[in-house]
C-alpha cells in the first residue's frame, strides 16, 4: 500500500492546471483531477478534458455536472432578486465558482484525498472563492496553488511544460474566456485599461440576425418555465433563450468591479439570457408587487449581490435571504414579452392575473370611484404634516 | 378698493387649465396665471401662454424659469446618486414638480393671493405634489383643483368651453407629453395597458442619424463639465447631449411604478441625456470610489429616490443626503466615453486621475508585489473564519 | 322585516365608547357591539362589558380573544426581530390594535352590518390604523367616528350622557391606560410636555419586591418555551414573566414617537416582559447567529417596526419579513439568565448547543491553533488594500 | 553612524510590551517607545511609563495626547450616530485605536523608522485595526509582532523578563482593563464563558453614591457643550459627567460581539458617560428630527459603527456620512435632563426651542385646528389604497 500523499486538483486543461499537474506529480503526489460544469462544457469538451487528464498521468478524473443544482441554488434567487452587481454584471463566475469548489471539495472528501490543489494566480477573486469554500467545508485538507505561490509567469510555465515533454498550442489565446449557464465572462488587453471597450471580435457570440423579433417568456412563482408559449425548464429556458438572443450579440459589457482583494478589476461579459430575464422578471414584478415589496427587494439584492460576489455564499444569512425572496415569489407569474434586435431590446409589456394595473382599480390618469377628490386632498395635508410643522418651526431661519 | 377674492392659478395653456381659468372667474374670483418653466418651454411658447391668459380675462400672468434652480437642486443630486426609479426611470417629471410647485408658492405669496388652483386631475402623483408643498409653504392659502373636485369628463370641459365662447383645437391628441431639462414623460393609449409598448410615433424625437459616433463627457465633482473637450455649464451639457443623442433616439423606455397614491401607473418617457450622464458618472464612480462608499451610494438613493417621486422633498432628510452625496462627489472627476447608435449606446471606458485602478497597484489578473499568495491564503482563512466555525458546529444537522 | 341600518361598534365601556353606542342609536341604527381580546382583559371584565353593553341597548355583544393569534401573527416576530420602535419602544399598542380591528371587520362581515364605527379622536394612531385594515378588508363597509368627525371635547360627552339618563364614573382619571398582552400605554399630563417624566403612581404596576433574583427564560427556535426550567407556551411565559417582572417596576419608559398624522406624541409604557424578552433574545442571537445575520436582521427590524407601526401589518412585504425571521431562528434555541432587581435588570448570560464562541474554536484573546498569526498579518494586509491604495493614490492632496 | 534597524514600539508599560521591548534590542533594533493617550492616562502614569521605557534601554520615548482629537474625529459622530455597536456597547475601545495607530504611524515617519512593533496577540481585534492603519499609512514599514508571532504564553514571557534580569509584578492581575475618554473595557475569566456576568469587583468604578439626583445636559448642534446649565468644553462635559454618573456604578455591561477575524468576543464595559450621552442625545433627536431622519440616520449608523468596528476609520464613505450627520445635528440644540440613581438612569425629558412636539401645532390625543377629521379619513383611505387593492385581486386566494 502506497504512502504517497494524495492531491485533487480542479482541472480545465488550460496552462495553469496542466502546469499544476506536473508540478504536483513532481512534488511526489497522487494526482487526481477533476472538472465540474457549470453549464460551459459540451460532451465533447468534458472527454477531452478527461482524456487529456489521464496522458498527463493523473490517477483518475471525474466529470461533475452541477448545472442544475447551480440553477436551483443559486440563479434562481439571482433572478428573483434582480441581482445585477452595480446594477451591471449579472454576476456570473462569481456565482458559478461557489457551486464549482463546492464539487470539488465534496470530491475531494469522497476520494480521501490529503490535499486540493488549483491553478489561481494571486490577483483574482477565484482564489479567495475557491480556498474559502475548501476552508469551510473540509478545512483538514491542504490548500496547494502552484501558480499563486511561486509567482509564475506564462512564459515560465511554457517552458516547464516543454522541459517535460508537453506538447500544445499555448500561444496566448487574445483573451480569456469563462463559460458557464449564466452568461461568460471576457478578458483581455482592453479589461486591463480604463478607457477601452473589448473589440466586437473577443466576445464569443458574433451577430448572426439582422431583423428583429418578439420572444414571450413565461414565469411561475419568478421562475422562468416556457418560451413562446412552449413549457421548458428553468435551464432549457436559460438555454434556448440564450441561443435565441445571444444571435442578436445581446447582453455584452464591460464591468469594472472591486475585487475581494481590494483592487479594481475589469471583465468583459456576454450574458444574454441572464440580463434579458432579468429585466423581464423585474417588469414583471413592478406589476405584481407593492411597492414596499420592491424597495425591500432592492435592498436585500446590494447585500445577496455583494456577499455572493465575495464567496460568502455558504453563510447562512444567504439562506435567510432565499427564504425572504422565495415569499416574495409567490404571484410573480404571468408572460412577459420582449423585443429582440440587434445589441438592444427592450420589454414591450407582461400580462400576469396578478396585474395590480387592473382597470377596475383605477387608471393612472383617470378617476377611480373608489375614492373621491377631498380623500386625495385630505391625503396629502396629512402626508405631508410633520414637514409643515418642521417649516413652521424653522421658517425664520430660512 | 375690490373686495374680490384672489386665486393663483398653475397655467399651461391646455385643456384642463383653460377651463380653470373661466371657472375660477366664473366663481367670483380675480385670476392671476403663473408659467413655471423647467427648461421645455422656448421663449416663443411662453409668450404666447402669456398672450393666452390675458386673452382668458387674467389679471396677469408671470413665467418663471427656474431651470438653473432645477439643475442645482435637484438634478446635480440625481446623476450624484445614480439615481433611477426602480432601477429604471430619471424621475423625470417628479423632480420638476417640486420646482414647479415651489416657484408658485413664492409667486402666490408675492402677489398675496387667497388661493392656488391647480389643473390636476384625481389619479395621479402631481395632485399630491403640488398640494404638499402648498400646504408645507402656504398652508393658510386655499387650494382648487376644479377638475379633480368634478371629476369632469374631457367631453364636459370642452362642452363648457364652447358654452363660453372659448376657441381652440380640443381635439384629444393622441399623446400627453410633458417636457423638462431632464427629460420627456409620454403617456398614451398603450400606456393604460400592461401589455403594449408606445408607438414609436409616440416619441417626441425621432431617430435621425444612423451612423455612429463617440462623445466624451467630462465630470468635475460630479457634475457634468464639458463634451468632447469643450467646457459648458451642466445646464448647457444637458442640453446639447440630449440633442445629440436624441437624434439616436436614445433613453427610451416604458416605466410602470407606483404612484403615491397606491394605484399602478405606466409611462412612456424620453430621457437621452438623463439617462447616458447617469450611466457614464455611475461607471466614473466604480473607478474612483472606494467599494464601501459604492454600496452606501445605492443604499441611500433608493431613498433619495422614493421620497423624491412621493413629493417629500422638503423633508430636511433630503438636505442631509445631499450632504452624504457633496462629500463622496470630491474625487469624481475625469472624462467618460460613450459610443452612441441608433437605439443603443455603451460607455466605452474613462480616463481619470482619480482612477483606482491603476497599473502601479495591482493589475486584476496580474500577480502584484505588495503583498503575496501566503497574505490572499491567510486572507481567505480568515475571511471564512466564522463560516467555518458556523459550519463545524451545525455539521451534524446538514 | 327591518329595514334599519346596522352598525358594528368598537366598544371598550370607556367614555367615548358608551357616547357612541347612545349617538348612533340616535342616528337610527342597530348597534352590535364588539370588544377584541388582546390579552389585556380578565374574564370578569369582559362580562361587566357585555352588561354594560346590553344596558345601553345594544343588539348584541361579543367578545373576541385573538391573544394567541397575537402572538403567533405578531408578537413572535417582533421578538425575533428584536423590535424596538426607535430603539425603545416595544410597539405593545400598535401591533394589538392590528389585530383588534382585523377581528372587528371579521365580526362585521359574519354580522353584515352596513358600517363599522369607532371612538378614536383626530390626533392619533389608532383611527388611522383601524381605518386601513377596514378599509382593506371590507371597503364596501362605511366607517363611523362620531368622536372624531364632531370634534367632541369629554365635558360635551359627559353632557350628552346625562342627558340621556346614563350614569357613570365619568370624572376624568388621571392617566389613560391601554393594557395588552405585549405592554401597557400610558397617556396622561406628563406626556403631554416634552420634560416630564411619568409620575411614579402613573405605572399600573408598583414596586413590590426589594431583593433581587435570577430568571432562566429557555428559547426554541427563537421562542419563549420555558421559566425557570419549566415549559410553558410562549403567551403563557409572557405573561408569568411579566408577573415576576413587573414586581420589580421594570420595563418601563416614555417614549416620544412619530405619529402616522406626523405630529409627534409622548407616551409612558410598562412592558416588562416584552423588554426583557427582546434583550435576552437579542443576547442569545449574538452568541449563535453570525455577523452578516445581525446585521441584515437590524436592517429589516427598521422596516418591520415602522410598518407595522404605521398599520401596514397587511402588506405583503411584512409576511416576506416574516420568512426571512423564521430562517434566521432556526438555531435561537438555549437558555438565558437575567438578574432582575428593583427598576434595573441585567442578561448574565446564556448557554446553548448552537453557540458559536465555543472554546474549540478559538478563544477571545486567547491564540487559536487552526490560524497563524502569518494569517491575521495576510488578512490585515488585504482587508485594507483598497484603502492602502486609496491613501496613496490621494496622498498629495491630503 | 550607526546602521542598526530602527523600531517603534507602541508602548502601555505591561507584560507584552515589556517583553517586546527587550526581545526587539536581542533582535539588534534599536528601540524608539511611543504612549498614546486617549484620555485614560494621568499626568502621573505617562511620567512613570516614559521612566520605565527608558530603563528598558529605548532609544526614546514620546506620550502623545490625542484626546481631543479623538472627540474632534470619532466621538463626535458617535454621538451624532447614537452608535452602539448591536445595540449595546459604545464601541468604546474599537474607537480610540485608530487614533492610537494613526499617532504612532505620524510618529513613526517622523523618527523614519524601519519597522513598527505591537505587543498584540493573535486572537483579538486589535491586531487587525493596528495593522491595517499602519499598512494604510505607511505601507513600506514591517510591522513586527513579537508576541503573535511567537504565540508565546504568559509564563514563557515572564520567565524570559526574569532571564533578563527585569523586575516587575507579573503575577496575572485578574482582570485586564482599558481605559479611554469614551469608556473602559474588561476582560477577565467571566468574559472567556458564555453564561458569567462579570464580578461586581471587576468593574474600575465602585458604586458610591444611594441617593439619586437629576443632571442636566446641554446640547448644542448636536454636542454635548454643558452640565447643569455650566458651558464646558465636550471633553470636559464627557469627563465630568463620567465622575459623577460613574459614582452610581451605571453604564455596565457585558457584551458579545463578532471579532473582525470571525471568532465571537466577550468583553465587560463600564461606560457611563458614553450610554448616558448616547440616550439623552437620541431622545433630543425624537423631539427635532423628522421620522425620515431619524430611520436614516438609524440605517446609516449600523453601517458607521460596523466598519469603525472592523478598523475601516480610513474608509472615504466614512468621511461622507459624518457629512451626512453633520447635516443631522443643525437643529440638534437643547437640554436633556437625566435621572440618575444607583445602577440605573432614565431620560426626564427635554427642552428645545426646535421640538416639533409643540402645543401649537397639534397635540398626540387632542384634536387639531389645521386638519379635519375628513382629512384624516382620505388619508387613511388612500394611504391604504394599494393594499386594498392588493387584498381585492388576491382574495379568492386567501
Amino acid at each position: 500500500m502506497s504512502d504517497q500523499k494524495k492531491v485533487l486538483l480542479a482541472f480545465s486543461g488550460g496552462l495553469d492546471t496542466t502546469y499544476c499537474s506536473l508540478y504536483l506529480k513532481e512534488l511526489g503526489y497522487q494526482v487526481y483531477t477533476v472538472t465540474v460544469n457549470t453549464g460551459g462544457f459540451t460532451k465533447e469538451e468534458l472527454d477531452k478534458l478527461e482524456e487529456r487528464s489521464r496522458s498527463l498521468g493523473s490517477e483518475s478524473h471525474s466529470n461533475v455536472d452541477v448545472t442544475e443544482e447551480f440553477y436551483q441554488k443559486a440563479i434562481k434567487y439571482l433572478i428573483a432578486g434582480n441581482v445585477l452587481k452595480n446594477n451591471t454584471y449579472p454576476l456570473s463566475v462569481s456565482a458559478e465558482r461557489v457551486f464549482q469548489a463546492t464539487a470539488i471539495a465534496k470530491e475531494a472528501i469522497k476520494l480521501g484525498v490529503d490535499a486540493i490543489a488549483h491553478g489561481s494566480t494571486g490577483a483574482g477573486n477565484d482564489q479567495v472563492r475557491f480556498d474559502m469554500i475548501f476552508n469551510i467545508l473540509c478545512p483538514e485538507k491542504e490548500i496547494i496553488t502552484p501558480i499563486r505561490d511561486k509567482r509564475l509567469s506564462r512564459e515560465e510555465e511554457i517552458q516547464y511544460l516543454i522541459d517535460h515533454g508537453v506538447s500544445g498550442n499555448w500561444e496566448k489565446s487574445l483573451y480569456s474566456v469563462n463559460q458557464g449557464l449564466w452568461g461568460t465572462s471576457v478578458g483581455g488587453k482592453e479589461t486591463l485599461t480604463s478607457d477601452q471597450f473589448l473589440a466586437e471580435a473577443a466576445f464569443p457570440s458574433q451577430l448572426k440576425k439582422t431583423g428583429e423579433e418578439v420572444v414571450e417568456i413565461s414565469f411561475e412563482g419568478g421562475e422562468p418555465v416556457g418560451l413562446n408559449g412552449k413549457s421548458l425548464t428553468p435551464v432549457q429556458c436559460i438555454e434556448q433563450l440564450n441561443t435565441i438572443a445571444s444571435a442578436y450579440a445581446l447582453g455584452r459589457d464591460v464591468h469594472v468591479g472591486d475585487t475581494i482583494i481590494g483592487i479594481k478589476g475589469r471583465v468583459g461579459f456576454e450574458a444574454a439570457a441572464p440580463v434579458i430575464l432579468i429585466r423581464a422578471h423585474h417588469t414583471l414584478e413592478k406589476h405584481v408587487l407593492t411597492k414596499n415589496q420592491l424597495l425591500m427587494k432592492d435592498q436585500l439584492s446590494l447585500t445577496y449581490g455583494n456577499l455572493l460576489h465575495e464567496g460568502h455564499y455558504l453563510d447562512p444569512v444567504m439562506r435567510d435571504i432565499e427564504s425572504f425572496y422565495d415569499s416574495t415569489q409567490k404571484y410573480v407569474t404571468g408572460t412577459v414579452k420582449v423585443h429582440l434586435a440587434p445589441y438592444r431590446f427592450y420589454v414591450v409589456g407582461i400580462t400576469s392575473e396578478h396585474d395590480l394595473m387592473q382597470s377596475s382599480f383605477g387608471k393612472y390618469g383617470e378617476m377611480n370611484n373608489s375614492w373621491s377628490g377631498e380623500d386625495v386632498k385630505g391625503f396629502s395635508k396629512i402626508f405631508g404634516n410633520q414637514n409643515m410643522i418642521y417649516h413652521k418651526v424653522h421658517q425664520t431661519d430660512e
